[in-house]
């Protein structure tokens, strides 16, 4: 794994979402994979799971680390994570494109960087290791 | 699924592990399975992948949502991340149990709370809706 280990953690809460996509698994497959596409990441494997009565979970390994998709139609919420490193990769462009593929009511977003702790005496130094801070939290407004 | 939506994601860095262990497929996608076990959590599937020249991502999941790492042998750093919902899953046992099988020489957990924006008249009510903060955080000092 060559990518700059320095990464993006995306936590996004979809609520309000109508209950018949979230109980829809070919859909939120097919939704994660989209958003890996938007998110300029590589799509290396796919696992997901029916629950009963109700909900799905979608997970999604990528060259440059993972999507999750856990849904609860009974309560019409979806608890999303983009993570990925590397440069190239555009995380926030995914959550964007779940919010308006989900329809979602409402979203929030909270925006976690990882890795901002290596040593850079013991390993490569990350590129950004100066500027962000550990951790920023981003929340959104009502979603029309 | 008829686990509460309310959730805890946990999210760990490891620093400061042997390289070794990091790049150890067999290792890591058993260090995840115990950690589910050490969790109360039950795993439904496993997925991994070994990077060229190095690093391994591992996911699970789980009946209570799901277990990532990512490993960066160069770096002597991972990213893990344990989300469960449900009132009985302990997610800290599942941490502390990864730092201390990876020998992490140093680590860092975040501790996230996950659905808490449901909106009651719309779903169930969640039932710790009305005392946790939307976000905890906690810095673990230097492991020894």
């Amino acid at each position: 794994m060559n990518l700059n280990p320095v990464g993006t953690h995306c936590i996004l809460e979809l609520y309000d979402v109508d209950p018949p996509l979230l109980d829809d698994e070919p859909f939120i497959r097919s939704a994660m994979e989209q958003a890996a596409g938007k998110s300029l990441s590589t799509v290396l494997k796919v696992t997901s799971h029916k629950f009963e009565p109700q909900g799905v979970t979608a997970l999604a390994l990528l060259a440059e680390s993972h999507i999750s998709i856990h849904t609860w139609p009974e309560n019409r919420y979806a608890a999303v994570d983009i993570f990925t490193c590397g440069e190239t990769a555009k995380p926030e462009q995914a959550c964007a494109f779940m919010v308006r593929q989900f329809k979602a009511g409402r979203h929030q977003l909270n925006v976690l960087r990882r890795g901002v702790g290596m040593d850079p005496e013991r390993g490569v130094v990350p590129i950004e290791e100066k500027s962000p801070p550990a951790k920023e939290s981003v929340l959104c407004p009502v979603h029309n």
